[in-house]
């Protein structure tokens, strides 16, 4: 299971970059405006720090999102393209296949959403752990189910558990065989720490 | 697992194809006589969309099934012939093989008729899954026993996944690896959209 | 368990009437404006075939809930009212129950909000069983949790199963232990037949 | 458990009473037509030997059915009558419960079935065991649903299992707590007979 | 549970009697005629000691073992009577009841004997764990069922564990809840032995 | 698994040969008996047909098991010679192994029995289902235990699973991955047939 | 379950009093000197709403937390006096359990220190679920072993889940039978909101 | 459960008793030996704490036992005796349980060996768990086979768990239900000691 | 799993091995001295029956048990040295290794020891079954264990199951997949036999 | 699993060392303060006696760490060094990986500290289960979750189970499959000796 920082905030990408071993960054609209981050800003990310860097489409028409999808790789080629799991998603999906895009199908809640995410070809898919269980779902029942069903029909889909809150929820991806678990900056400091460690080094 | 469409109406056929990846059409005499489509049509989706037909047998003696499939065929030789799993049945199917005919043993409710379908050598085999739970029977036990005795036997038979209503129809048969999902057109617009999502666009 | 009719068309809930032992009808707004039937005609229904008749509140805001609610307790106070769970449900149902009004809490989709509804005195609490389904989660592992909870925290409400759609619906009710099954008229037909009753009778 | 005879020749009723601990007999029409039995010879096996009676009224109309049981019950008001669960056979049911006539749902082959049968408020409730596992379903796992669903609820309903073939359905009716297992005259020379004991007996 | 002894040698059963909490004596044909051991010798054994004694009866045809069960209560009307669980022993068991005879079914090896000997009111019940295990079969299942049936009809004839060979068997039927075990006198002096509670005492 | 006859009628064994893919024919003594079929019949049988005839000896002395084996050989050196597990079969059995003989060890009923018959190097172990459970014991649990057993050993022993009398018993012989399953011609009848198919064919 | 507010804010404690059915206030020193409320404040708190408030000495010395009890108690003898689970708080505890002072031992962390906490006779115990969560460790077990040790022993004191963070953890609180959730202003906004619910009332 | 004390030594013994809440003190030849401690000051202890003392017979003659047993006595007819279980420790427990001895059986290991400490009719059962968890015997097991078997036979003696050397034998104590931990000094230092506890504390 | 016959009786060694399929031959110092066999007599039987012979070291000091073992190879250096796992033990078998003689780690009753064997490089590990069963504990639980822990790390050692008593014992050694059964003479002639097979013999 | 000796004392690691297969010495700060012991002396415990040797860094700033490691891989370069699991130890281990150091993650209690440690590359991960236990947490299960996610994301860490008190926990780390245990010298006398052993040898 690989890390990616849950953040578009640059300070906090490069901190947690310094001390963990990370691969990748997540953003989204909400994210992209708290930090007044730049794709630019990112595009240096992705070429220095060999950051993988997902970006998600803001339009919710099959038009536009293609059409917002092509200034993103005018960017840089090298980002992977968050589509939420609509139909007209589903429908830019298939178009930025065809041109050997990389995506990663978002805002996925259940299996079956999952299953016609790895169906649909896609690299990514990302579900949603914490919003899942505010909502009083099982979680755990839900991500074995799909990682069951990945492995059975031999879908090659990287499964990326988003919405990640705490400790439990980190324990949870691993337990299940995420292939990565991208994490809000503030959960990266609880990572390592242990009272029983800090214990035995006092002792 | 693949989608097929279960219908035998053209609108409904073209227009799931355009925003699904669906492979094949399940039809019946009760689907084709409700949509007034002909095998003439039928055939030119298979060459045109590159969709696979099943079409079931109305008659119930063997000869006249053997001669009706004789009829079938040779309007398009691809076309996959649907036969019930009675004794006569198995007499037809027996001589359709001989033929290299692709079969589907269809009307299954249990795990011998099941099994004796992979035993007679047929491509197919569909189970009926909404059936089956209308008179109060377990159908996972049975979707389970089922996969699992072809798995043991190493049955090439393919299981279709029949008589679906729910979404919850499609999410058990995901979870006991079934090859082929048959769908009927008003449940494909559930299977992408989910309210967390839609809230999640929202947000 | 006990039998309701989730429908507000009076040829269907008298046919049933006169058929199978039911003992109560759910409405709301949808199925009211649907069949033209009028709270004094429930109220008839109520009087004449010792029905309980539930009617749920159109209005979202406290004050709006409150006033509605007393106008239909004024042509029949034996009416149950349905109240859905918000924030602003908490406070009319509130005072309602100060009143003594018999209370039924609706749209409830998990453990927590069934909880909160026995935990504030309701009469009722109607699960959505199918909506839930259709989301992809596991409805018998929510009923069995929100069943041994109010078994061990001793709470009086009855849980209704709401949102029933097949006889899987109906059986996985019976097995969790619920109150009253509001069944929609269309599924009554399929209450005592079965394919095996008719063939024993042809023998 | 009680057993019961499930054959309606006297020379086999008498035999199996003069050895074994048996407390009814049931018929159907079948079962009558083979032995020419008159229901007065019924009457006197129900008199003299205190054997609980179960006739199986012949007719599908539920005013027939009515007039039928009437005839019945003219000979010996102590007869159980045992109605097919059909719509029909509600309605009659209802009829001759507010006569207090003792009641027997019989064909029933599933959950909802046997619930509905309780709930109707009949005696005896019949489940044909071998049939059942006739089509490859499982029968222990309906058993065990119908009894603790009797339990949870608390009907008096009685739980006859029929159809039973072999030593092994006999053991599946103690195992789930039946409270009547109706045996074919055959069957009851193997209840007491083992190779252990006879293997005992000689050593 | 109660311990029996399993032999008919006065010199092992007043040694064993002296030592350990013992109630009572199982014999059988084999044993007395080995032991040389008469019927007096036994009921005064039956009334120094108060134990119990079960004798078995020798005679196969139900004619032949009434006599000579009526033979031994003349010597001692406390004898329990031991008769092996075959149609003859049926009819002989029911002529026995009738006279308030205190009775044991032996030779029984499976749950539909076992349930047979209580359903005709027997008062013990001798199931034979070591020659079951011998034929290859699950003793622990078996038991379970045994006693699980007898907890759930309310019977109450006590369970006898004969055919003890291995303080394994001995544990199995105090899992299980077994009344009594009849244990042979070799196996007696292993009961309290333990190799740490040596081990113990030396330390 | 392959289906096999257990039957010597050769009206019934042609006509289910017409109708079904069957590979076998499994006899004994009480049924050639019955049929006055005679061996010659039963090796034109084997010839035409290419049914494997499976013949079992009647004699229980080793020496004269091995004469009779040895005549029976003579007419067809393809048949397969059928030796009931006891010490006496065990002798002819190495005897017949080295002549390079197909042998089936018959009247199995444990895991003991079983794992012998595999570790003595016999090409089939027949399995008595029906009769095994007459006496109340567990078969699928003894079916598991001979099935993981030979995989675990890696033997090559095939299993056939006779004193088959229910759809039940072929299924449970699915289940655990049988070799064989020898079945009487009035069973064969009930294979394909399935009341929900009938019943779909009328729709 | 009751629910407590975890906060020494006025304001939130009166808003959520309004709205929801809260029955206590549990505080700590961080909490109170965060939000400057006095003890006076939480005296009235008391007398008015009827919420029970729970108070947590700071001191860590056994002289001084029984000196600090008795100033807090002095206010208001009815508030409820929260110890730390130490040696010094053990020694505190029974010297106020003899003045009749009701107790709550907190920030307990095992089932050793729950069992002790009840062993000790307090009236209530605190376990942190999310601090314990933090650390990786398995708080539904831990939660399970502590509510069956407390009903197999009969301890009569209450258990208060803290350190509530989510709504899984509530659920996981009612799952397990706790008698008291204390919960974050924050988390209660959530209680009765679902997406469903929403979607419901837009329908 | 009861905390006891497993120790000879007065100091440990007072100090523990100021801190924690104890009942009672086992001894043993050992202990005593090593503590320099006299029958004398154990009576006070019993008179002035109210501490129940358990003393260890050295003897293993049943004859010496039960003469050192009068000795001990006769300083304090409220000692508890510990009599090994061996089969001399049976017959001096006979004759004591004559003179209403309270007794304990130390020194099992197994089930059947608790079982005839009950059913001999000692007031207590002493169960050694890291003398048997050295062996490589699963405890958890064996306890609760013994605390299950007691529940099912109603036996009245009470279960004390020995040899305790972890806090993880204090909880397997817990879960299965003793009624008696007997712990040795050192680790009641560790009862109420928590690594989080400390860490709140501080924070 | 091979079977090896538990006895230095010769007659009764070429009995068996004329009857059935056996591989070798485990004696200790105890049946060596009953039956007065040699090793002259052992090395002929290994040498004219390709029986694997196991001879068991009599001393207990390693110096002492080194010597013994020269003697015995010195006779036939393909005897197997079982060797007692004891610290002695170990230092004797590192240095028969370094010699290259197969070797037989024996009396060997729990997981650490049969993995100790294992992990020293023994050819054989001997666990003794009926003896850890007299004692009380879970033979099946070890065995698994054991099974498990070898097959995880691969160790080549092969498991012997000795003290075997009972068919139940053969049973459980194939269930768990042990290399070897070593089996007293008597216990040989309960192997084939079964009261079923007599009985189907009869028939 | 390969044996470590957790220890510095010399005379322990010689004397060990010349009875059973150890592989590996693990020390730390406390321990070679204790035993005088220089790291020129286990140098030579090295390269003499080709012991694994780990040394802990008793500094617990990331560059103070680091010149630690530089001097004691001045004295050796085969040391592996242990680093407690820090965000300064993780830093640190960063720097020395680069120089190809053997590294060993030490003081890890956890899942999410297990699963750093095999992503950040260490060579060793160590896991503290006696400390573990010792605040009630459940060994097995974190055990289980680490062994299972190690093998699911393909890790080659070596995970090392240090901490150990008991012949528990050794059987512990078998079980769940443990690369080494590190056993301090006083249960390395316990690990061959077992009271069966004992007896069987006296017998």
């Amino acid at each position: 299971m690989r890390y990616f920082i849950d953040s578009a905030n640059l300070n906090d990408i490069k901190n947690i970059f310094n001390h963990l071993p990370v691969n990748g960054v997540t953003t989204n609209p909400t994210l992209l405006s708290k930090s007044n981050t730049t794709l630019i800003q990112l595009k240096e990310l992705n070429e220095l720090l060999n950051l993988q860097i997902h970006i998600q489409l803001q339009s919710t028409n099959a038009e536009a999102m293609y059409d917002e999808a092509q200034k993103i790789l005018a960017i840089n080629k090298n980002f992977v393209i968050k589509i939420p799991m609509t139909d007209q998603g589903l429908i830019v999906h298939k178009r930025l296949k065809q041109q050997n895009v990389t995506t990663n199908f978002t805002l996925c809640f259940s299996l079956h959403q999952a299953w016609l995410a790895a169906h649909s070809g896609a690299d990514y898919m990302s579900f949603f752990i914490g919003r899942t269980e505010d909502h009083g779902y099982n979680v755990s029942e839900i991500l074995f189910d799909i990682q069951s069903a990945y492995e059975q029909y031999q879908y090659k889909t990287k499964i990326i558990v988003a919405s990640i809150r705490t400790i439990e929820h980190i324990n949870a991806s691993i337990r299940f065989g995420a292939d990565i678990a991208t994490i809000p900056p503030v959960l990266f400091s609880k990572l390592c720490k242990h009272v029983l460690t800090q214990n035995g080094l006092i002792q």
